[in-house]
């Protein structure tokens, strides 16, 4: 590669090229952290894209039409910082970029949605970008469907390496997305032959072209540092009607001394190093200096931006009132005002029915209610629509063919479809909740903790959720996810004893506007708990009393979900033998403890001996167990410390010691 | 598809596979539960490939040079049953048939390695028996490197289904085949077009014969009831020296009413659609019975495997007894006998020199022992060698070139890796470790699962334990996965202080014989604190002593890995003011609760407070802080209750405040 022709062929280009790449040198090495390769490859390819196709407004960051960016391989994400500062984004000054990886700075050392204007989703962890990018691009086709293309009609652009391309939800999105047909989404692939190891030839010889050709996608291979080869090759992209791919040729840390080599993927700090890579570029501006005329047209890129923010206003001013009303509603992620007074006429119902149901099947019911009052909600299962009961409310499927539709048929990838429903929620408009088997909540955990660190409220809806799925056996059957869940930060996990229950965790779920939710639902059928109605919702409190001991009180037993009507059974027994036993059930510990210790204190005061019942490990219930504030009780569990196993579900609550009268035993152990 | 043409092509073969069909359809039915459209629309296959090519021998079902076969679409499990029972595995008894899916059988709803005789691996979750059989092909080349292919020569046949491919694993164990040329491996892909949810077509439209062709492998289409269409592509798959995929066009429940239709996946239990089955089948036994003759038949495909095995005894004893006596250990998992002193010696000179070190250094120090003392260790890493640590003591890269190499690049494929350790393990014969970083055991993790729930002990070295990992960021730091992980039964998580600790935690690792081990190990330096020599390992105890109070005991503090310095530190605080305080070490807290309960009371005894310092969530710790029998002790815990950020380590440890200057706060604020 020969730098000194590359600036030749192209000279306005190279320089605002040199631009991001000497700022991706300067950042890194002032941090002695990062990575300098990954940007200093794909500057040519970013360059064009914004100065060329990009519809973006640094002064709107937000703008709904805007296209989005996706920089799936995060460890580059000086390049991204470095496009957010040239185009002129208010937030990140060259102070940020200067305090590259430190301490409450912008700049992060993977990008950060939330934390840093104008990132449109967290990435690091390798592929979630790019399987993101198939929910945003899913989210555009269903919004411009509601509202038509004069206000939704952007792309999403990504750029994805070779790490992203080798971990395995890239299979999962890319044949989501070539089965989806999703044209406005567009994948570059630095091809740069380079991992962390060494050459990508150590541990892969596949064609990724190929790859993605046998998914449906639009291919095309071109020189990633040839402006014209890039500018057409996104022509091209736009014009199919298919998702499109267009390998990049590239050199990883293109002119320095490590170029096309393992050590370039990293760290260059050596000043010397710097210096003859600046030289090779024609780069004769100080550190962290861009020269005004360079970064005058880097925000001439922004302003028009500007011009087409003002044109698409235009558009949705001339919506109807009604209508763009709605469009402001869906985006702003708001649930329709109707929601609150159908769910409580629901539970009303429900309570008044006492129905014997799966939670399962509950939540079914709930999606019935919720689907017709909220046109936003995006539902969908990882081939288990039947089991996890998730279409309802007659929504049709979302295809090429009906871009009305709002059901997707994600297939057997649990994976794919979390990232794309982190997707689909940061790019806002619609709420997406998707269904697989709980114990399956591993195949889908990377993507799941990002939702959390996202602040995406994303639902999950995760059915079978115990030994209660019976015969399918262990590796179905969840033991500790419970626990991995309720120990993952800012995940709301729900897992409610009846319908009643049930109504109100979706409802908390759908209101819910920075924290992801898992329902832990029943296969098997639950008797009803809560047969008084009351509108307040009990669920928001994460624990409340249920049943309280008529008895002198000397036992509490603490319950959630299926388990809850053993706790019930065991205190009828406890009392009919003059044991005053309160039952609590804790249909969500992360909100239990939000509330003021004093209402803690009174759900679970100090004295009673104490049982929980969950038919899952023990670890997140000593908390509450052995008392929060110490040498408040003696305590028992009742539930599983080893896998479950085959059998129908009542033999394996009867063998593995998960009863009504097991519990009874273990209080009176304990008076 | 015309059952009568098939019966009357291959009337012999065609009974073969009806036997297989009738019990498939017998058991579900009643059961009333699984899944009878797989195994009827596979029986083809399976027939023929037992009955002309698989080397097995049912009366020694631990053969080690037997073919291995895989079920990786792991519910059609009455598949793989009807195949032991058939061919006359002893303890696959007609009785076990008939009690299919019920408590205590042999015939799990899933077939589980360990619970059932000759069921190579644990399968169900869709795409880990996939993955599984890349691990069993290395495993066999590297004994044929080391042993000769006059004792090790065997091939790894596997039947995956569309799940399985559509799961992104598949993808990481097909880019990983292709790489390695595994040409033992021969998959058949069940291709019958259907999914729980309907038609394949509703999610997917990858067209799998080119993808396999993207990564390396040798790929041929056939119609998979056709019996010698399925005997040539076979053979023609063993000639060839790359990895095969044999594209089997099926009917999914062949010849019932509901034969290519979703609901021929699951149970088909309608006495009447199975009368009219079986007689479309020409089969007139009753259920569950099969004609003498045929049972004679399957029965004399395990007699030649007998004799087969007798051939390959008489090359096993040609070889040197040394290498017959090596042999034999490395297929059984013992340690060899000089481990042990070989790692007593280098922990004598650890805590002689008494350096600071990061713990995934210190792990490479240890592996550079193991590795020259044991050559069945398989090492590798996740593209992250050189932070991990993994590659020590000289060993080779095991590639197409080099069969010798016990070191594998396995690429960006943290599940993939996980899931091809498990079959190495399964395999038998080497002893696989792998690295990653901590927080992508969230990859990993069903594999993980697997590993436990297979009692494989597989050593998982997940470095870059905690926000000491700085600047990457969240994304990167693990908060929850030390919780996660002890939450899972059977599996052991080493979170070592030093390197005298990791290298106990390594002599563990490697003498489990049923469980895995995560060692979690530190980017940063870490201070020496077992600085004095002693023979015996303290980390096989889980917890224990490692620094008594000087003055009268009033607090102990306890801690793991990284924070063991912090907790000597406070203590030393503390003592200044003269607050006698004990520290606690807890490398492995599964191994404490296996200790006697006076042991557990010597090491915690009531009344001291405690505190409980841990760079990750509290909630593994509740247990140990909140006292195992109630009312012990006030407590407190420093550690995260959110995600990290980034910045430089010390910073972070700082402003999350982990430190001992915190800790000793809270210590005295129960005083």
């Amino acid at each position: 590669m020969n730098i000194e022709d590359l600036r030749k062929a192209h000279p306005e280009h190279w320089m605002k090229a040199a631009a991001l790449r000497s700022l991706a040198l300067d950042a890194v090495a002032a941090a002695k952290s990062g990575h300098t390769g990954m940007p200093l490859g794909m500057a040519d390819v970013a360059t064009v894209l914004y100065d060329k196709h990009m519809r973006f407004d640094p002064a709107n960051p937000e703008w709904p039409d805007r296209d989005r960016f996706i920089l799936s391989t995060g460890h580059g994400s000086m390049l991204l910082y470095g496009l957010l500062y040239l185009t002129g984004y208010k937030e990140m000054t060259l102070e940020e970029i200067k305090n590259f990886r430190q301490w409450d700075s912008r700049t992060a050392g993977h990008p950060e949605t939330g934390h840093t204007e104008a990132v449109e989703t967290t990435t690091g962890p390798l592929g979630q970008g790019l399987a993101n990018s198939v929910g945003f691009a899913i989210a555009e086709e269903m919004l411009r469907a509601r509202f038509g293309s004069k206000v939704v009609n952007h792309h999403t652009y990504v750029i994805a390496g070779d790490g992203c391309l080798m971990e395995g939800i890239s299979h999962e999105a890319i044949a989501l997305a070539g089965k989806q047909k999703l044209g406005h989404l567009v994948v570059f692939f630095d091809n740069n032959g380079i991992t962390i190891d060494g050459k990508v030839s150590l541990s892969d010889i596949t064609y990724q072209t190929a790859r993605f050709e046998a998914s449906g996608w639009h291919v095309q291979e071109i020189d990633g540092h040839d402006p014209e080869a890039i500018d057409a090759a996104i022509t091209a992209a736009k014009a199919d009607p298919r998702p499109s791919m267009i390998n990049t040729r590239t050199h990883i840390a293109l002119g320095t001394a490590v170029q096309d080599t393992a050590k370039g993927h990293g760290v260059v700090s050596d000043p010397e190093v710097i210096a003859a890579t600046k030289k090779a570029y024609g780069w004769t501006a100080p550190a962290f200096e861009i020269p005004k005329d360079i970064k005058a047209q880097w925000e001439a890129m922004g302003s028009r931006g500007a011009q087409q923010r003002a044109e698409w206003q235009d558009q949705l001013d001339a919506l109807s009132d009604r209508k763009k009303a709605e469009f402001e509603r869906v985006m702003k992620g708001e649930a329709p005002k109707q929601l609150a007074s159908k769910l409580r006429a629901f539970k009303k119902q429900a309570a008044e029915e006492g129905k014997s149901v799966a939670t399962r099947k509950s939540s079914e019911m709930v999606l019935d209610v919720i689907n017709r009052v909220m046109p936003e909600t995006a539902g969908g299962s990882a081939d288990l629509t039947g089991s996890n009961n998730t279409k309802a409310g007659d929504i049709e499927v979302f295809d090429p063919e009906n871009r009305k539709g709002r059901y997707i048929y994600y297939g057997i990838r649990e994976h794919g479809m979390a990232a794309a429903m982190n997707g689909m929620e940061l790019h806002g408009g619609v709420r997406p909740y998707g269904g697989t088997f709980m114990c399956f909540t591993d195949y889908a955990r990377p993507a799941m903790r990002l939702s959390a660190l996202m602040n995406a409220p994303v639902v999950y809806v995760m059915t079978h959720d115990s030994i209660g799925l019976g015969e399918d056996g262990p590796t179905h059957q969840p033991v500790e996810h419970l626990a991995m869940l309720r120990a993952t930060p800012n995940t709301a996990v729900f897992r409610p004893a009846d319908t009643v229950e049930t109504a109100e965790a979706w409802e908390l779920a759908l209101t819910h506007e920075s924290r992801p939710s898992v329902l832990a639902l029943s296969r098997q059928n639950l008797a009803p708990v809560r047969t008084e109605h009351k509108s307040k919702n009990l669920t928001a409190q994460g624990a409340y009393v249920l049943r309280e001991a008529k008895e002198k009180r000397r036992a509490i037993l603490m319950a959630s979900g299926s388990e809850v009507e053993i706790a019930v059974k065991a205190a009828e027994m406890l009392e009919a033998e003059g044991i005053g036993t309160r039952v609590v059930s804790v249909p969500c510990m992360e909100l239990f403890y939000e509330q003021d210790e004093s209402y803690r204190r009174r759900v679970l005061p100090a004295g009673p001996v104490r049982v929980a019942i969950e038919a899952g490990v023990r670890q997140p219930w000593d908390r509450l167990l052995l008392g929060e504030r110490g040498r408040e009780a003696k305590s028992a569990f009742v539930g599983m410390d080893g896998f479950g196993a085959s059998a129908p579900a009542e033999v394996l609550y009867e063998k593995f010691g998960i009863t009504a009268e097991a519990t009874v035993e273990k209080v009176k152990a304990m008076l």
